[in-house]
């Protein structure tokens, strides 16, 4: 039976993802500074665990001889960092209310820049799923290299799971996360330290991989060193996480949260370079046909295969995995926010029964798997489509900032004006901070172009003709709800209320018990009413006119309907054009019976006209469809005609 | 706009598939004895193209020196195909009005058998397309190595052509199958000819091809000998056909379709001897990595790479697509039989616009498909899954035969009796025929045997596992159309016509255009109703109810549902519940909006909650469900808020 199955839905839908919230259940709950740190720092620290060997990859086509240059490189994106982390700690202070990129870009530089940024961030963050999780699975496959060949299933499982828990709903209680970001963290320094150390005793060994990497090598060019630098700036996706969730820390919000990102930055810069400094001093194989990590060749080198080798990958392939959880928060989020202003389908901002976007969750969910299918869970490969995105909002997250600057320096001393989503003070250092972002908004933008240009070939392409296409896009949505609501609110349209004439139009494929059922609803809506029938087959036409007249008689006339073509929708389509030109004001209201099994096998073996029909009516106005449903209880009660003893000849109509 | 789109689909359609025919349309065309060959023999004759091969590559796992054994195996193969000829003789003069498989075990044998002839057979027809259009793919590859890795899509492509022309319906006009059927003999008699001219001349060449076949050899062992004698079986696939399609021929019809049957068994038999022969004395390289095909090696032996060599590998290829071509008569043909007999789904009884049974095509195309890509369009791997099928239905038809002769033998000289599907006669040499058809029956059943047990790990497991599950799904589907006739023809549970209490329910999202079209056709019904709004969003819920009674006011009493868990169908599942209660003999009848929009991809930007409750609402007795459409024609007459130029603020609504 129907509620049958729809329990044992509600059952399996408990099992998976816990009993329904009430919507006023809405968690709000704030968190300290090392909470924060654990919670926000995952996406931007879990990037060392391959940004080196992504820049020493790039490398390798000139040589193991070039690695050295990695040292530069990532001092080079180091000072990068720096830059952003002045000008995001600006960011926080104005805007304790939560400065993501879309806010910031929306409030200062207008819907365009806004849209873009958002439509950079929401590819991002898809990316950081499918990064994240393909560098982890390449963690695991380093440690047990036997389940290499598995990597794209074991990948598309964990992204499955992590989907699962992100449908539960995760009352983002910091502590979970606490544990795993500070245990890498611990790890990570641990490694370093014991290398550093094992350095200046001179007892640091080399990597003990032995794979043996062959190019066709190219000279060292400018273009490959960039290629390179772009490659490392990875390092740097995640750093925005901070500003984007001001709200969830304690009071006073924005000095919490400031000091939150600068221990982040020191963070990843300390292990960056180390694992740098150590890649290089180890002498690591790397190239794109290597298959273990500089991660496990690094911690192998220090540790040898000993446990803690093996705790340190499983650190890694953690905090990476809870990197990618991020995106699971982050992208359903904006994606609602963008939806709540009418550049997304509004279907995103609806919340599950676990009061998540469950939309956005599944729609994340696809597109990285998809992307994990479709490149073979290879982070190398997937690199050239990252960061354009994070970087492009960075620019325009920090060009938001100058000319929030402008504004401020406009203003006169004292003066405080209530902003659409923070308040401007006037700031006599206005000039000084301006700068900071303006030299924050250059360096992201040309880290950018320098990243698309470098990496066009590779696969950046993809984000830079997917980027202005989903604006496009944002934007066509847009104008559409506008012209929808823009529709439905013009008075000139409004009908006036009163009642108008109805014909009732009953179809009639057989003559049984549930048409009977469908004679009395129309007879019992007191508007005139006619039954039809569509003739597809003309000897059965012959037979339900005969058992129309047995079991109906009187009471009404079967009107056969000719199908030349053996069409059930065209000739009921002709038929009503006829009779609305006969009501001119009123309504045809055509109605249907269903017959209901009792599951979607069964189902399938019956016609299920009323779909079809709704589909091929619902362009002529005046026109309702209505469908009556006949259940037809067939394991239930005994109802078989087996049980019932019947001949098998008896039960065909 | 819906109609626009419509249309344009319309030609889209009409392009592709041409325009619809009349029932009246469906063609009666018999054909003579020349043209019959060509139509029914493209299956059987086509076989010869992989038959000696798969034969050769089973000897091949016991060297080289064991392939003058194919000698024998083939002799033993035409040995049988003679007794099957003869056998399918008798069958064809008993059913003048066809006598396929189905057909002679439902009239001599039962129900269960009958269905199990049909799985088999359906399951064959199938294979059918995969093994030819592989086996064709092959030969294109053998003559151009270069689209070897291509050979999948190929394949698909090919599968696509084929189903397209068929979906378009092809009126078996069978001049065109006559021209490549006898292009094909008259090019391999003559490969075999000039072969035979060049061996008694003593100029015959070795095969030029150069693969190297490296195997662990195993001993030739008497298993191996049946696995190849198995594979060789596959030769003998549609000889059943012209039994299936006596209709098809010109009056004296068993005569005429007898006589063709022998013409075709002979120049099958010719040439499939004929190509073992020359691929013996040609010393062909075979084995399961070879990937030239055995026809492609004996044409270049014999002609060099000349325009001949091509010509003979593009006549085999198309005989090979025109044998998938009449699985796409004989699979929808035989499953509308089914479906009429209720053992299938009734959709297979559909025609089409062009009066083809289009699902039995698309199954057909869907998973001959699935076999290419699963198989990877390699013939060899899909040889085990072949033939058992048609020696399943050889020995259910033949048996059905002894059955049948059984019953005359019991009839009075020069009696004749009606039977279901033919006239009896007595016939006085009863007994030897009975004896011939025995023997084929036997025949064919310990081929069938021998079949499954050879190859039974390579694959043939499937099969033994499917036919068997099929029998029993055809079953399942048989009791439930008889269970569902049953409970609708049953006197009892009939309701009497009369009219019974009405109580309207009309749903409201919002209060716009759309809606006011709601309320006029509910209250144009003339039956009590109410409106009803859905408190997914309490803030929302407000502004509704301030709209309404601005908007609509004293007209009716708009109540709020309360939705603690944001789900729209819940809490209007139980609210009908209380009015069904209130109702004890009487309908509820939901009315509710839906806001059409002008494509799908517009659709999808809005709830279309319609679906969702017209599911949701179909386990309650006595509940109609009325969609109530609102076409906004966004992108006719101007309709656009820009166009309109009204200000943006003032769209929101």
């Amino acid at each position: 039976m129907a509620t049958a199955t729809a329990a044992r839905n509600f059952s399996l839908a408990r099992l998976l993802f816990g009993p329904p919230l009430l919507t006023a259940d809405a968690p709000h709950q704030t968190i300290n500074k090392k909470v924060g740190l654990a919670v926000f720092a995952s996406d931007a620290l879990s990037s060392v665990a391959y940004a080196t060997q992504e820049i020493l990859i790039v490398l390798a086509f000139a040589g193991v001889a070039a690695f050295g240059l990695s040292i530069p490189i990532s001092m080079a994106i180091v000072t990068l960092l720096i830059v952003l982390t002045i000008s995001y700690r600006q960011t926080i202070y104005a805007y304790p209310g939560g400065g993501g990129a879309y806010i910031v870009a929306r409030d200062n530089l207008g819907e365009a820049p806004a849209q873009t940024a958002g439509a950079a961030l929401l590819t991002d963050y898809i990316l950081t799923v499918s990064v994240s999780v393909s560098s982890g699975v390449a963690q695991i496959t380093s440690a047990f290299p036997g389940v290499y060949p598995y990597r794209v299933e074991i990948a598309l499982g964990l992204i499955a799971l992590i989907t699962l828990v992100n449908l539960r709903g995760v009352k983002e209680s910091g502590r979970v996360f606490a544990i795993p970001t500070y245990f890498f963290v611990l790890l990570a320094l641990l490694m370093i330290g014991a290398g550093l150390v094992q350095l200046a005793a001179g007892t640091l060994g080399a990597s003990p991989n032995t794979e043996v990497v062959e190019h066709t090598l190219e000279p060292l060019a400018l273009f490959l060193v960039l290629r390179a630098f772009a490659s490392g700036c990875t390092a740097l996706t995640g750093v925005e996480a901070i500003s984007n969730g001001i709200t969830a820390f304690r009071e006073p919000r924005s000095k919490n949260a400031a000091r939150t990102l600068i221990a982040m930055s020191g963070l990843l810069g300390v292990l960056f370079i180390g694992i740098t400094l150590l890649a290089n001093q180890i002498h690591v194989v790397a190239g794109e046909s290597v298959k273990e990590t500089v991660i496990s060749q690094i911690a192998r080198t220090v540790y040898g295969t000993t446990p803690l080798y093996y705790i340190t990958l499983m650190a890694t392939t953690i905090i990476l995995i809870m990197a990618a959880n991020t995106s699971y928060a982050d992208f359903p989020r904006l994606g609602a926010l963008h939806a709540g202003d009418g550049f997304l389908p509004k279907q995103l901002t609806w919340r599950g029964r676990r009061l998540v976007f469950s939309w956005g969750i599944f729609t994340l969910a696809s597109v990285a798997s998809m992307l994990i299918i479709v490149f073979q869970a290879e982070t190398t490969r997937l690199i050239p489509l990252y960061a354009i995105g994070v970087f492009l909002s960075f620019t325009l997250s920090q060009a938001g900032m100058v000319v929030r600057w402008r504004k401020i320096g406009r203003m006169k001393p004292g003066e405080a004006v209530q902003a659409h989503g923070s308040v401007m003070r006037y700031d006599p250092h206005w000039r000084g901070k301006q700068l900071v972002n303006a030299a924050g908004a250059l360096m992201t933008f040309v880290v950018m172009i320098v990243f698309a240009i470098a990496k066009f070939r590779d696969g950046a392409w993809i984000v830079v003709v997917l980027v202005p296409t989903l604006v496009f896009v944002f934007f066509r949505i847009h104008y559409h709800y506008r012209d929808v609501a823009a529709i439905l609110s013009q008075g000139a349209r409004w009908p006036s209320i009163r009642r108008r004439p109805v014909k009732t139009v009953a179809l009639v494929d057989d003559v049984h018990a549930g048409t009977i059922n469908l004679i009395n609803f129309a007879k019992s809506l007191g508007v005139p009413w006619t039954a039809v029938h569509v003739a597809i087959d003309p000897d059965k036409a012959e037979r339900v006119k005969q058992k129309w007249q047995e079991r109906v008689g009187e009471e009404a006339y079967l009107k056969i309907l000719t199908s030349p073509y053996r069409n059930l929708v065209d000739p009921v389509h002709k038929y009503i054009e006829g009779l609305l030109a006969e009501l001119p004001q009123g309504y045809v209201h055509v109605i249907v019976g269903h017959l209901v099994m009792d599951n979607l096998v069964e189902q399938a073996l019956h016609q299920n006209a009323a779909i079809a029909l709704n589909l091929a009516l619902q362009d002529l106005k005046r026109v309702a469809v209505t469908t009556v449903p006949y259940q037809l209880d067939l394991h239930i009660n005994g109802n078989s005609a087996r049980e019932h003893g019947l001949p098998e000849s008896a039960t065909r109509t």
